[in-house]
């Protein structure tokens, strides 16, 4: 077990009717006036962002509203949050909406903060060093952002997807309902699930040992989100597994299913230059196509550890005399189980050709002169195209 | 699933060599001068209280030394540290020990701040609204206080031992060195390893359902409690198991074993009235004799559950014709371990006789007018000494 830290500083507020306890909590949190961030109509056709105005108002809060986030969320938006913070003298930022709300309201509220251009500290320079405070109101479980340090911008001018790391990104308050994702289609459901999996699996795939906690927690998070993920494909208005998928997504990206172990989230990077350059792409769904194709690339790096995974979560049976055909086996359930709840598992699925091969690897790999992070050997573009290839078909 | 407020401020720094880091985690959150808060010599013997103030030195922070808690931390201590913090104008206290150390180091902070008897919260007046700003060096992997909102002292005068619980009780910081639990005994060891399995248990076992997430978590962090129990209990010094049972008691009572569920903590209620009666009992060998008579009085009211938990831990096979078979056998094994890892399984082992009995349980049911708080069924006078006598002989 390597050295860690561990700070999830984020209070979460569950269950039925969370979101009214909003105005409270801010309130409490020294908030007077509020920037309500968030995507499309969607929150306000549901009654959602009514209910959370409802509550601030009850609290004797003020608040202005900034809608209008993509997937994929903007830097020119996040530029225009900034402005309307400065304008309105807002003092807190509430992302009301899934993870693209979430982290464009992060890159806001360091952006209001510091002063300066956002895509200073997350194209790579120096990193923020304030924020402004921020909670969250979610509606989607998938990206774990309302409680993780993580948030994703994509400047859409060079279509370049860059992720900022600090614990300047944990919320300090997350409403999590899980009635609020009733609607979620079945779609976004199995992009989530998917993604919420490989905030898991992208920590527990390291050639760390003695991890065993780590793991169990992992593999236990991972069993309930397979069991609760096909109960909410066919019951969107389950509240059991609704919630457990909320849950879930929360655990899976804050540090938890990651402790003592170095990740590199290899499969994260080279989606991310999918999804940032083809708009049509959805981060779930690019990850599903993608893991288990670096999945057969590298498991026989690891032998040990992906048949360690394909017994306890996707049922196998342990061959001691080929165990790499039980890690290979797993890799084969855990995509046979992506394509049950209805997502893609090869680039045709995905909708792309070898054709747009070149464009991604290039973005990359800084066209040829730089390796992907990874912790099974050098992932240059040969073996990235090689990934790329595997996925042409179901592994 | 219902619903619940998950709240885990408490920054963890883990690893070898992390009481280093004390210092300057500590000017970061404004300490000038700390209350050092330890027990007996062992902590200096071992020279782990140096290497605290070195830290705290190297950080140009000033400290004044208050040692002598003893296991069942008394009352009257927690008011001369009280007294030492006014007189001495600190700042922050840091705990350097174990679950009765950091338990006295919270009662010190509260009262510090609140400036009143800290007697008047504990026994369950006002809670107190204002704390001072605390944290913990961890030299025992077993009570989670280093990350939980509990907190238990005894008045020695009455032997009342009482419990409050308060989001005031999370420490700010807590610096978790495996290496610095490898003196531990056999048997503190072992008494560990059943408290931390019981803080997950006793939020394990309630009547709700539909908890599969948290169920999960709970049932990974037990299986890796209990192979690391059986390895450092034979190797002392095994840096790996040392690690994992020191994560698993901070996660065990950090509130994420028991999201969604009720728990009465019913075990803990029973054993604190036996160890603040006898002193020589210690709280983990109390809970060893009595959980699993607890389990044998009331498993047939939730057979669902102790059959889950003998599956999935205890690695018995279901018998789907007769699952109470099963449970039954989850609950034996559950005693054999602990057996193996050296506790006592009876009162016997305790040093307990039934001339005890009359004692211990009215104090526990304030003479036989109260019950103790249970999820299964009235907990009264009757029914605890049930409770006693099967736990006369192993179940």
């Amino acid at each position: 077990m390597l050295n860690f830290i561990y700070n999830t500083p984020t209070k979460v507020v569950f269950g039925r009717g969370a979101e009214a306890q909003a105005g409270a909590e801010l309130k409490a949190r020294g908030a007077t006036r509020v920037l309500l961030h968030f995507g499309g109509g969607s929150v306000r056709r549901s009654g959602l962002l009514d209910k959370v105005e409802a509550s601030l108002r009850e609290a004797g809060l003020s608040y202005v509203e900034l809608g209008g986030v993509a997937p994929n969320p903007k830097l020119s938006l996040v530029r225009e949050g900034i402005e309307t913070c400065k304008r309105e003298k807002v003092d807190f930022v509430l992302a009301v909406g899934g993870g693209s709300v979430i982290d464009s309201a992060k890159a806001i509220a360091h952006g209001y903060a510091e002063g300066r251009d956002p895509w200073e500290y997350i194209s790579g320079g120096e990193p923020p060093k304030k924020t402004t405070p921020f909670g969250t109101v979610l509606t989607l479980a998938a990206a774990g952002s309302e409680m993780s340090n993580s948030c994703v911008i994509t400047d859409e001018v060079t279509h370049l997807k860059r992720g900022l790391t600090t614990e300047l990104n944990r919320p300090l308050v997350s409403f999590l309902n899980p009635e609020n994702t009733f609607t979620v289609s079945k779609f976004q459901t199995g992009c989530g699930i998917v993604d919420t999996m490989m905030h898991t699996m992208e920590r527990y795939f390291t050639p760390d040992t003695d991890t065993d906690l780590t793991d169990r927690l992992a593999e236990g998070l991972l069993v309930a989100v397979r069991d609760a993920g096909r109960i909410a494909i066919a019951h969107p208005e389950d509240y059991e597994a609704r919630a457990t998928l909320m849950w879930a997504s929360s655990l899976s990206h804050n540090t938890l299913t990651g402790c003592g172990h170095n990740h590199t989230f290899t499969v994260h990077k080279l989606e991310h230059d999918f999804s940032g350059l083809h708009d049509h792409i959805a981060h779930g769904a690019g990850l599903s196509v993608l893991f288990p194709a670096w999945a057969k690339a590298v498991y026989r790096q690891d032998v040990r550890k992906f048949a360690q995974l394909a017994v306890r979560v996707w049922g196998c049976e342990m061959d001691f005399d080929h165990p790499e055909r039980t890690a290979l086996q797993g890799i084969r359930a855990m995509q046979a189980y992506f394509g049950e709840i209805g997502m893609p598992v090869t680039m045709g699925g995905l909708g792309i050709t070898p054709a747009d091969y070149e464009d991604v690897v290039n973005l990359t790999t800084a066209n040829g002169t730089k390796c992907a992070p990874s912790c099974y050997g050098e992932m240059d573009k040969a073996r990235i195209l090689e990934i790329y290839r595997i996925a042409e078909q179901p592994v």
